[in-house]
């Protein structure tokens, strides 16, 4: 039904905004070339007859008409941001897999009972301003718009200045929008789908998330002439906390994961005994017995390391979510789609966290997964065929359309 | 002899250059701030009526004549650039102390036999480009002139470019100097002299160094939906290899030290498992043999590591120093200097790297220690007293003119 060709041109267009080094993207949220791509985008979803709205957190809602003026709308979308070396599919599918379905109904003309809105949520991946899915998590109540507003950058800009300076802060208010439901496309961004063979994966859960920001104190002083019983090492400690993080995700396998993706040493000089490090810890679990004892094992070990070495310790949380049952009628809408156009598929539980796990609070929501080749993404070389890209797409257009009713 | 308040208005007016942020400095060579540090120096010489010259690495001689034409100057001096987090006296009191034995000479009226030559050496941390001493070492024939022009900063700014761009190229050759004896007063960075509660330290040796840069390269992933037994975690191999250090370190106890001062995580986000980390890690000992052995053994434990994990390693050696036996004459000169002074003194070995250590293998060589606070240094907080600063300027006035003759 959907035209795949027309899909991965639109993909291959959008990558050339945000280039990345090695063949992928680095479009990060509020930066120009964030703003580029997203007026990229308007011009197609104007250009496929939907009119344009845009809320305070820079939420982008292109709405194609229903025939009940008293229906509620039936939403999809995901995210255009991408990690600073990211791939060129990791939300960008689930927008523009959208707009391909928006496409495809004005091609076979097709009036739906209820509206239908394609969503480009803002800050999803949560690198530059943590946390991740910020602005789907306004949306859904879990954060104050101006707590939102004031998360900062490394370099200290804040999420407000920067969207503001973009010129994408809207005048909608946020979470003022009542959805009949809402589906999510995204690749799977981990192995089992392509191994498992399936063309599609049905998503019944998502992991729930701790991101643990520890900030760890020791004093800077001369590699060279300090005493090893002198010293105050924080770059020791965090590198005890940073295997104890991994340990602890070891203990509780299966179905847990730990580890350190972001640390920054301070001075960061060859002969200075580091006086600070701050990293951050990302633990997740689809078992929220276990994503709570990891956070509570951790805390505890960090606590004995830091108290060991002498070191302060600050851990601050700065990303969070439950794990996530999806809607069962949603998900059976999902199952439904993929078994009747002949797909193969599977249950799967998301291992990343997505806008769709925020909006699954305030309605019916679920999930459409894609394999990705090697299970490979938050990487420049992520890649997915054509093929699954529109398996992915003709799921999600009979799930919508279903949902949607005609 | 010297004048204390004199010496210390004049540490106070340098350390007015590149303020860091915690009451010390950030003086980093090649910046702007070196620039103006050098021209108020330049200018202090010149009213003390010396003559200034610039090597091309930069080094600056300032000359007071001596009497006889044809003997060879005595050098003294060290280094006024700064760590990026660094103190108000490392390498400065060398330098200012020198200034200030010229303006005492002035003051005295005291014609020496030979001329003697106040340096500012180039580039003596080593933080923006590795190695440390470098301009020393270009000097000394340690390395050629064009690697140390190639040698790139974080931003991978050359020193060579950074060198033209802030005017302080010079026409002179570097190494064309022929020096009758050179002498380094410095503060002491380690905790020794003022535990011992003495005044001045004869420095008769210095600690050897390796400096190995280590690239450690795994997978970029998601550490959300990639699982645990299918990571390729370089930050996790960092952590492992900088414990490594540290146990190393340990294990060849006394007169050892060993840590990782910098570190930097690639693409440091923090949902990516670290695709690439880069840090250095520093080994010291005066003992050539515990040198060699921390080198070996951590080489190897270091391979053992990124094996299990899967991981990539390259070890780059960035800085390195043979530990240093000071000339005996230059050595007795201080320790008689200070004895005669009524200082109390003591024979340290010098825990740091500094400018003499290259200097002593082309001239006869020797350094004077003062006391600093709790031994810190590389530290904003770093400290010392008027009175310790005044004791080392007496000891190096004292050692300079008895081996220039009168
Ligand atoms: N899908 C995705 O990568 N989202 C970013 C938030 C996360 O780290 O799970
Ligand atoms: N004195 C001093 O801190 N020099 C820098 C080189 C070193 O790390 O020892």
């Amino acid at each position: 039904t959907t035209d795949g060709d027309r899909l991965w041109d639109s993909l291959m267009e959008m990558a050339k905004i945000g280039p990345g080094v090695a063949g992928g993207n680095n479009r990060q949220t509020l930066t120009d070339a964030d703003a580029e791509g997203r007026a990229l985008f308007q011009s197609w979803c104007e250009a496929a007859g939907c009119a344009m709205g845009v809320d305070e957190m820079g939420n982008m809602f292109a709405r194609r008409e229903g025939t009940d003026p008293d229906a509620l709308p039936v939403y999809m979308g995901s995210h255009l941001d991408t990690q600073p070396t990211g791939g060129k599919y990791d939300g960008v599918l689930g927008v523009l897999g959208g707009l391909e379905v928006l496409r495809t109904l004005n091609d076979l003309d097709i009036k739906t009972k209820h509206p239908i809105v394609l969503t480009n949520w803002t800050n999803e991946e949560g690198t530059r301003f943590a946390p991740a899915m910020l602005a789907s998590g306004v949306f859904a109540g879990k954060h104050a718009l101006d707590w939102a507003y004031g998360r900062e950058d490394a370099e200290g800009k804040t999420f407000g200045a920067e969207l503001e300076r973009i010129g994408w802060k809207g005048d909608e208010r946020v979470g003022d929008r009542n959805m009949h439901a809402m589906f999510e496309l995204h690749i799977e961004q981990g192995p089992i789908l392509e191994a498992e063979k399936k063309d599609i994966g049905v998503v019944t859960h998502g992991q729930g998330l701790w991101w643990l920001q520890c900030t760890v104190t020791g004093k800077d002083a001369h590699t060279g002439s300090t005493p090893m019983a002198m010293r105050v090492n924080a770059g020791l400690g965090m590198a005890r906390m940073t295997e104890a993080a991994h340990q602890i995700a070891m203990a509780h396998q299966p179905h847990a994961v730990g580890a350190v993706g972001h640390c920054d040493v301070y001075p960061n000089s060859r002969n200075v005994i580091p006086g600070k490090v701050v990293f951050t810890v990302d633990f997740r679990s689809p078992d929220l017995g276990k994503l709570t004892s990891m956070r509570e094992q951790y805390e505890a070990k960090a606590k004995e390391i830091a108290d060991e070495l002498g070191l302060g310790l600050e851990i601050e949380p700065v990303g969070h979510f439950d794990p996530v049952a999806f809607d069962e009628g949603c998900v059976t809408a999902v199952r439904n789609a993929a078994e009747r156009l002949g797909y193969s598929h599977m249950d799967i539980v998301s291992g990343a966290g997505h806008d769709a796990c925020w909006i699954n609070d305030v309605a019916p929501t679920a999930m459409i997964m894609c394999p990705c080749v090697d299970g490979l993404s938050h990487n420049e070389a992520e890649d997915i065929s054509k093929e699954w890209a529109k398996a992915g797409t003709d799921v999600l257009f009979h799930a919508v359309v279903e949902t949607a009713g005609i």
